[in-house]
């Protein structure tokens, strides 16, 4: 019995390593979360037991540890469990915790690693987290905790640091980030892009600026779930079919490569 | 004509993803760097054309101006061209300039996302780079720059910071990179561990501390390839098979995944 916690990766099905694929289709339990992609799960076995344990808002405080219980049981009475999780099992998400529950109960863990939203999202979008003269390094945090709270993280320094900062989760707390960032001086001018539903159809990426995020007038809205990325590469598209569309007026640059519109208000878009 | 930028992953070939393998089977030009593994040049289809573009030690200046006419040539003659890269072509490894002059010169890119060695160097040691109680975040570096002369990166931010700190290509400058930490004040007790050849049978975890790390009379070896880890998540090993061992005397944790010693010196191991 060994339990295998799987990087799902950002959502599109041919972004699953191989050995994530052939876990999928041999598995005898897998232990999902909410938001794996659809097509993603229509590649288990049919006569795979499936369990949902993904966290709905208003979720018992002790959901995590129903999960740590789901997987002990599922691991005594089947061969091949996989735990699959978004993105990258050790990025965010918990998946070091259930390691830990699941080997002090003397249960075999293998980890398959995933492709992150954090890079992967803004290549998804023609951004590149590294790049020489913009970035020779990036930064990653989530956006669950609220910044001006955080202990655990040196918002100064992260201003100061001369990364890139990708935020994942980014969505509901975005312009909150970008006033601490701001308020640690960071430049206002700072290219970000937002990038919505990454390598899904739905895919929309948000190009602004730190100092347009932050301010509560324009209110530019973000939808979940969402990739931030901060710094000189937002400013970037390698890979896009179309050239960005700038609007000089508001600062603003709107690209669009889903069917819906990136922002609730009128921008101009050329 | 389109050239896919393809990242081909730590080592292990069951870490490509789906797309990379279905690429490397049918591409009819691959243009790859020196240091991606055998076991992965072994699924390029056998009709495919293969360049070598990969930069030795005394490499000519303009060695990447080169790479750039042997993509554009390609892409001139050929359907498919893959470009491929170790890890993923948007972490350092200059994927993105690439980008940039195949869009100068009217040619499609695809960027195929690939595993880091970032996040899988660590994974494979037992080492999640987030973890509740230990780091909400991750920073990415790289080691070829030196770091008492490095503009790019604030060092004394990154010390303060509270994330992870992972270094690629850190083997030759971690002593380096120890000491400038530590001039910036970063815990002389803070665990480090250098996993060399990650996910390859030559995969070797030396554990220290950062203070151990910088001491020039200890002068721990790092072989290259290999991915640093500084944080206290360095000290977790959350899917080893036997457990870690630890040696209180020289403050030093050695775990040996393969087959060779892992330091020069005599430690002790138990």
């Amino acid at each position: 019995m060994t339990v295998h916690l799987v990087g799902a990766g950002p959502g599109d099905p041919d972004l699953l390593t191989v050995r994530a694929l052939r876990l999928l289709e041999t598995a005898d339990v897998v232990v999902h979360d909410r938001l794996v992609d659809a097509r993603i799960m229509d590649l288990i076995a049919p006569w795979a037991e499936r369990i949902d344990v993904g966290k709905r808002p208003g979720a018992p405080a002790d959901a995590q540890e129903r999960i740590h219980e789901v997987l002990v049981a599922a691991a005594s009475r089947a061969e091949t469990v996989v735990r699959l999780k978004g993105g990258d099992p050790f990025v965010f998400g918990r998946g070091g915790e259930e390691a830990e529950v699941l080997r002090a109960a003397g249960i075999a863990v293998e980890v398959v690693p995933g492709i992150t939203s954090a890079i992967a999202g803004p290549a998804a979008a023609g951004i590149p987290v590294t790049m020489r003269g913009h970035a020779s390094g990036f930064t990653v945090v989530t956006g669950h905790e609220d910044p001006a709270a955080d202990r655990h993280l040196d918002w100064d320094a992260l201003a100061r640091l001369g990364t890139t900062l990708v935020v994942l989760m980014g969505a509901s707390r975005a312009a909150a980030i970008a006033e601490r960032l701001l308020d640690a001086g960071m430049d206002p001018a700072t290219p970000v892009a937002a990038v919505q539903s990454a390598t899904t159809v739905a895919q929309r990426t948000l190009r602004t600026r730190l100092a347009d995020l932050a301010d509560p007038e324009l209110d530019l809205s973000v939808d979940a779930p969402a990739v931030l990325v901060i710094g000189t590469v937002a400013g970037l598209d390698l890979t896009g079919d179309q050239p960005l569309a700038t609007s000089h007026d508001a600062d603003l640059i709107v690209h669009e490569t889903g069917l819906q519109n990136l922002v609730s208000g009128n921008w101009p878009t050329t």
